[in-house]
């Protein structure tokens, strides 16, 4: 009667609340496994009080299983997402592999589930800074059109993993603890593990997440660029994007510019926010009321405030944009494209196989 | 033969760095004398490896000084900095007390130093996250002008001074070591200590720093975007901020987007920055290169880095600003603003004395 889902990438930061967000899921589930790598074969785990043995993930893994989440980097996507597509499975993936293939959608269900129609197995997450803000932006974009963006963000430390979460934890005790002096610390992932050196992120800002491209942007600005486009389904907003790791666990912040297409009243664009879905609007200056990453954590929505005028620009509109980067930025995103795909009637075996099998 | 230099407000956060600085001076120093509230008076200090005594600052503190450096509030400078250009002292003021008012010049040395020319007794020291962004400014408003600045700030806690410092450490070690969680400390300063609710900035980011004006911008923003206009002498500057305060102790970032009147080539654009004085670049992506909050701490240079045009705008371009706000920011402008004095031929009694006795 019900699905059998499977979470591959079970025991990293994004996998485990993949799982807990199941286990709060509408979706009609029979069975999850849990697979991973072979470093993490074997753990245990649990779904709703049962214990679930991680298995390894194979190319034959996925034989009955119809809704596959990945997160597991995009390497494990590249070569195993193809392979549960051709099991029959439909896969969530949250890497960055496919999200710029025009055979994949790219997905924020509050705003272009429709997108998912007619899809070829694979449908992908976005990038954790993208989704929050097209939740804060698609509510403006409807009514008065979204000429350009302007993003400057405060990105928690476990959008790099959990890896990142400890080094940062182990930074930090360094500091307060043992009076190290913070440029002295030493570091082994971030800002990017893909990338040569390593700087602490104790008591810092760094000014790069993910590997640097030809034109000095970074991939993960890159996204934020690419991503919106293609989300939005107009090549022709301009975005711009600074990304910036601080130290914090979990949720990310953002400080948005945007410019409208038309005038866009204030006051009716925070009425726009509050009545979109997933998004809360949380701006009050009166009684310091403002989004913030603390209270963020651990929930679905995208919050939104410090909504204001540009001082000279009448298009011109600034917000302080907080989620939960590794709910609504991942793992929620992922299971909500799931239940998404199921209310569509869309959960099901892929007509023809697109992506090549390796 | 050298001057008497008194520092009101000796023990605090900046204060104490303003002792440093001036141990560090150019300035013919024959006395330096240290004044306080009477919470901090009798504390001994050490200039040169000599003792001083704080004293306790009045009225007739003054007499026989000739640059007095004030950085206790504004209500301390408001009441007392008369009484020191009345005995014949020039002011050097760190706080916003003075900062608009038209006979005060408001003075980043690099940038406009000719403004203290014909002073009244006060020089104005600007807000720490207005200077660091007029140093990395400056070059390209000089070479193709200035049309308009989007700022986005990663402001370190010392901003608020030595007791946010300590709210700043004892919160993240609640968090660290006994394992609360974030949005349940207590806290008693942040974001602003003369607000009414005060949030824990451990692993958070505030979107408040001082308080909100009428138009839901914050003090501190106004103060980026009223002080840019008053430095660089061009009220069509539009410059519009979003102020954050992230769990940093010293080192005050800035996402800064600008456009400039003429197009600027980008490679331009740096040699212009690299060689403009106080400013440094750090720009080498290939080599991961970037300024740093935790390398330019104890530093008197603006770090200047992530100079990247825009993607669609020609005049747009984007950087990241870094300098050590308690000395740009504050304690070295301030000191440097006094060696300017001097080299200029400006220390002496004011003509005329155009601020009220209280």
């Amino acid at each position: 009667m019900g699905y059998t889902v499977a979470v591959v990438g079970a025991t990293g930061a994004v996998g485990t609340r993949m799982i807990q967000q199941l286990e709060q899921s509408t979706l009609p589930i029979d069975k999850v496994r849990l697979l991973s790598s072979s470093r993490s074969a074997g753990k245990v785990l649990q779904y709703k009080g049962q214990d679930i043995t991680v298995e390894l993930t194979t190319k034959e893994s996925f034989e009955g299983v119809d809704i596959a989440l990945f997160s597991a980097g995009g390497s494990v996507s590249a070569k195993f997402a193809p392979y549960a597509v051709k099991a029959g499975a439909v896969v969530v993936d949250n890497t960055s592999y496919f999200r710029q293939n025009p055979d994949v959608p790219l997905i924020v269900p509050e705003v272009n589930a429709q997108a998912m129609d007619g899809h070829n197995g694979i449908i992908a997450c976005p990038n954790c800074s993208t989704i929050q803000m097209m939740v804060a932006l698609e509510p403006i974009r409807q009514k008065w059109g979204l000429e350009r963006v302007i993003v400057s963000t405060y990105q928690a430390v476990s959008g790099a993993g959990q890896s990142a979460i400890n080094e940062t934890v182990r930074e930090i005790k360094e500091v307060v603890n043992d009076g190290v002096d913070p440029k002295n610390l030493h570091a082994d992932i971030l800002p990017s593990g893909g990338d040569k050196k390593h700087y602490p992120i104790a008591f810092n800002a760094l000014a790069q997440i993910d590997v640097f491209t030809d034109n000095d942007y970074t991939y993960e600005e890159m996204k934020m660029t690419n991503e919106t486009k293609k989300i939005m389904e107009d090549d022709s907003i301009a975005v711009s994007a600074t990304c910036i790791r601080i130290p914090v666990l979990f949720s990310h912040s953002e400080s948005v510019y945007i410019e409208t297409k038309e005038v866009a009243p204030i006051e009716e664009v925070k009425d726009a926010i509050a009545a979109f879905p997933g998004a809360v609007l949380e701006d009050d200056t009166e009684h310091q009321v403002y989004p913030q990453a603390v209270n963020a954590v651990g929930k679905r929505e995208t919050f939104v405030g410090r909504i204001r005028k540009d001082l000279d620009v009448e298009k011109g509109i600034h917000m302080w944009v907080v989620s939960d980067n590794l709910l609504k930025g991942a793992a929620w995103n992922s299971v909500q494209i799931a239940e998404s795909l199921h209310d569509r009637g869309l959960v099901g075996p892929a007509k023809e196989l697109k992506f090549e099998l390796n």
